[in-house]
């Protein structure tokens, strides 16, 4: 957790229900045309009637300028130190397609690639071959042995996916094989540490086996890894903040992050909608939901101002059945920041409301950028959103004597 | 660095370009009889135009309340943590003067003062004697010999100078010798550990002598030493953010810490308009230039609210030059307040604005403190500027999968 030790000491269990919408992607940057950025563009009149009766503000997620992946995006929101606690690029890859991954293993993401005849890169994505043209191939992949370890190989999607090795005495400590530059042939992985020699040689086992196996071929004839992680050991999210906490998340990957946390991963469909009716379904069980939207950081990353604008006039028209629910706190954040001008996320802060019978309202007139900023709750690090979710449901006691 | 251990796996080298103005105590403090700043009294129409087309926000240099030399004021806005960071008073000191300081050096500032025949002190700055009287006096103190040790005396300016020790093994951990009251003798130095003997020895000698070699002298007829320090070991700039930076100031101590930071200095000459005449021939060299402007520092430093006002529009005359060279990130910043009220550098936070291709402008209508506290940057640590310029410039790649 962020650097507050004292946490357990003041947090104390009680009935009252948090919902915390992470809208992904939330916050945007001026279109240069409009000068508005995709919230103040967006038609959200639910939003920003609830903005009106809510704290708000905005969060930035690990330093200004610092631009975050989905996993400290979400590790900052739950209260995490998201440079103490980062979850390494196997792991995410590997909770983004839902495979069980157990303390101790690691995961590494794999990409397909194509070397010439004296092994040198041609193409480090291998055309990016279709996911029809793949899956063979890692099937093929997922039957090779390497003695003392177990190797399994999970397709991601084209020319990506995860190897996942399992065995005592691994060490996420080795190198990357992927040059980064093609010409020269794909690097040999080394061993940063003398505990981590038994993982290099068993990486380096699977991509000698895995080169002969795909010798025949012109094209992805050779694999790459990178990202080797472990699962992190985090603190357990509810036993932290002394809630019962559930997730809803469409997304694997969201699944997954709320899964290494301890949160109760409540199955739903592939939609918002159904996870608005999940939600609902489950009110009463838990204590605190985290519930995720995904669409607005997708079309974000694709570039589409007015793809995000729609994203978020959907995600509006949610907010009321979110209310009809009568959640004690309504915690409407974001991860971080995708501006649709950048196509892709951005250290931009994020807008911040919190909705409970203690906010009587503040004249703050739209959910957007520049009108949280105008908010009581002002720029903060989304590391203490946390503390003020659960101080406005009555879950934390006074600090301190 | 700042607490961010990830900072070089997310710089990358670009070809963009980055330009930090750093006008010199640039924030201020409204007039009792007017109300407004500096900043909001000046003419300024460049700056407040390009207000409107930038990210705006305040930087505090260490913490809220506290005021910083120019020292701490610029390694926070070169991303350095000014308290891990501590540059010592003998070194700024060293700096100012252009003398060389090799690593293992010891500088320390030192006065001459005046003392009675019983050794008490009569006047800790000898009446601020003259340079004209105490470059002679230098001058004799500079040809004292200690044994193992090579002492050198260099002038700085009036009473002070600089007394620069170089030998194996020094310590900077010794105690001042000036007891900040008259009436008593000045203090001799005691060596803080074991390690710091030979120093304390060393630079009592230094004393004895320069008071043998004074004593027919009525004022100025003994020396105190302070602010004993070696050149700090600071990550070098360019490395750490994987730039090729150069420092163009007309003062040398600004040049001097842009040294010690590893930065190419640029000669130049004493003038802002000779500054611009250099950045502007040397644009095609370097990815980040550091500017520096001073007299807008001066001039608060001076109390002379008028002075300062004059300064920041004569430095706004500049604005259109430093746009023509086109860098793809302009950051206008300052490295503390100087308030005129106070006649010396003052805690209060100080604008800031970042223009770049991704600023179509956020309805800021001018360059002073309250108009930037309205910003989207909003109010930041100033360790955090160096992030949100590289991320402007593209030279940030996302933090964690």
């Amino acid at each position: 957790m962020i650097d507050f030790p004292y946490i357990q000491d003041i947090c104390q269990s009680t009935s009252s229900k948090v919902i915390m919408l992470v809208a992904d992607g939330l916050g945007g940057a001026p279109h240069p045309e409009t000068g508005k950025s995709e919230l103040e563009s967006a038609n959200i009149p639910n939003l920003d009637n609830l903005a009106g009766r809510s704290a708000c503000g905005l969060t930035t997620p690990v330093f200004p300028g610092i631009t975050p992946g989905s996993g400290p995006g979400h590790l900052s929101l739950f209260g995490y130190d998201p440079v103490k606690y980062l979850m390494g690029r196997g792991i995410l890859e590997g909770l983004g397609i839902d495979i069980e991954i157990r303390d101790g293993d690691i995961a590494a993401r794999g990409n397909f690639c194509t070397v010439d005849k004296a092994g040198n890169l041609l193409d480090r994505r291998a055309g990016r071959i279709k996911s029809e043209y793949s899956m063979p191939l890692c099937e093929a992949l997922d039957t090779i042995d390497i003695p003392g370890v177990e190797v399994r190989i999970f397709p991601v999607q084209d020319y990506r996916f995860v190897a996942l090795f399992r065995g005592d005495g691994l060490d996420q400590n080795i190198t990357e094989t992927d040059p980064q530059i093609t010409g020269v042939p794909p690097r040999s992985v080394e061993a940063l540490n003398q505990n981590a020699k038994k993982t290099a040689a068993a990486a380096n086992l699977l991509i000698e086996k895995a080169q002969q196996l795909l010798s025949h071929r012109d094209v992805a004839n050779m694999i790459m890894l990178r990202g080797f992680s472990k699962l992190p050991d985090l603190p357990d999210f509810g036993d932290s903040y002394k809630l019962n906490p559930a997730a809803i998340a469409a997304y694997p990957m969201y699944r997954g992050l709320a899964k290494v946390l301890g949160m109760n991963i409540i199955k739903t469909g592939s939609t918002f909608r159904d996870e608005i009716d999940t939600i609902r379904e489950h009110i009463d069980e838990h204590d605190f939901f985290y519930l995720h939207y995904k669409p607005a950081d997708a079309a974000g990353e694709d570039g589409d101002f007015d793809a995000k604008v729609r994203a978020l006039e959907e995600l509006d028209t949610f907010i009321p059945d979110i209310l009809n629910m009568n959640p004690d706190v309504l915690v409407v954040a974001g991860d971080h920041a995708t501006p649709s001008i950048m196509a892709s996320h951005g250290w931009q802060p994020v807008p911040l409301l919190i909705n409970s019978s203690l906010t009587p309202g503040e004249g703050i007139k739209a959910f957007d950028e520049r009108s949280c900023s105008l908010g009581s709750i002002g720029q903060i690090s989304a590391t203490n959103v946390m503390f003020l979710a659960l101080a406005h449901a009555g879950k934390l006691t006074k600090f301190g004597p």
